[in-house]
């Protein structure tokens, strides 16, 4: 088993990689929509659980592009998945990558509440003038605070990414979600990570992106 | 399936996620200094696939976290992996993280050798005057540098963690470091990931810090 030498840089790496997921993948017939973004986690992950564990609303990829190049920003819960989405490409369309968990405010107002910092984040971000895309792959506090917010109308996300990863409500804030009336990407079950929604909001740019001026 | 309200405030959660973790390890006996390692990556990803992909060199663990008493730097290979790890603990004893990808002198030699900028990051940090772990999470041509630069005698790392992700070079590069002369932490396969070197770093990281003064 040796190197191969012919691919050894990034870009020639991702065609590669890309080329051996859709063999690997067989004759599975994925949603020309869904498709990049089902590859891109599973590029991410080395994982093909998520073949069949990405669930998609109903247009959520059109809805979730035409907020990208309305300048939509995203929110995510973690200093990881911020460092892993292109935010260059995001800025191209006026937007912008909000992380608000090492946010003093927030700090305070999750003590005083007893709530978690990702809680108080989500009551921040609700208050943003902006349309956003929340990327969730880290706290289910998160997405439990989104579906009550959504529920009782104070927010209306372009989309919310609900990938956490874990052990403890993560299944059932997922489930919140695809009960709730947001456009969503979840990747059901306990996988998913800060990683996985790095990918999904990449995937979603790089969409974006290559219909440029198409 | 409801919400557990008694788990929700994330010390909570990390605690009754690692109750859960050792359930479904079952009776299964893990090495008493791999165990925290192997239950963090599985806290981290969920998927148990690690309890059997993860490979220690000989007392790896111990000289570890001596590395680290002793303030040993980390280079990664992603700002991620970077935004990962507990820079607050690594830095009590000294340490702090080094991520050289956007360093411009590294981007401007990787395009003069056609190599990548992972390759021109691991010979960036082999002119460090520091003792050196090796988190590598996504970039396999790193660790075929350093395997190399290991082979040469040019570069004696206190740790190389291996956990590329991927489907390009991935499989081979781990066994690269396997077969080399340094002490290393490697995720046998496709699978691994900023997260999963970022875990890994933590791990030994709350193992130190749980240790001090002991």
């Amino acid at each position: 088993m040796k190197i191969d030498l012919e691919n050894v840089l990034p870009a020639d790496i991702e065609r590669r990689s890309f080329e051996i997921i859709e063999q690997e993948l067989g004759g599975r017939i994925l949603d020309k929509e869904k498709a990049p973004i089902i590859k891109r986690v599973i590029h991410t992950s080395a994982d093909f659980e998520y073949a069949d564990s990405l669930m998609f609303s109903e247009n959520v990829v059109e809805y979730a592009l035409a907020a990208i190049r309305r300048g939509a920003c995203i929110v995510t819960d973690t200093e990881m998945g911020k460092a892993g989405i292109n935010k260059k490409v995001l800025a191209k369309y006026g937007g912008e990558v909000l992380c608000f968990m090492a946010d003093e405010e927030v700090a305070r107002i999750a003590k005083i509440n007893g709530s978690t910092r990702a809680t108080a984040s989500i009551d921040k971000a609700a208050l943003l003038d902006k349309e956003i895309i929340f990327a969730i792959g880290n706290a289910p506090t998160a997405l439990v605070r989104l579906y009550e917010l959504i529920t009782e109308n104070k927010i209306k996300p372009a989309l919310v990414i609900g990938v956490p990863v874990g052990f403890v409500n993560v299944v059932q804030s997922k489930e919140l979600v695809i009960n709730s009336s947001a456009p969503y990407i979840v990747a059901r079950g306990r996988k998913g990570g800060s990683n996985v929604a790095a990918a999904i909001c990449n995937a979603l740019l790089y969409m974006v992106d290559e219909t440029r001026g198409a």
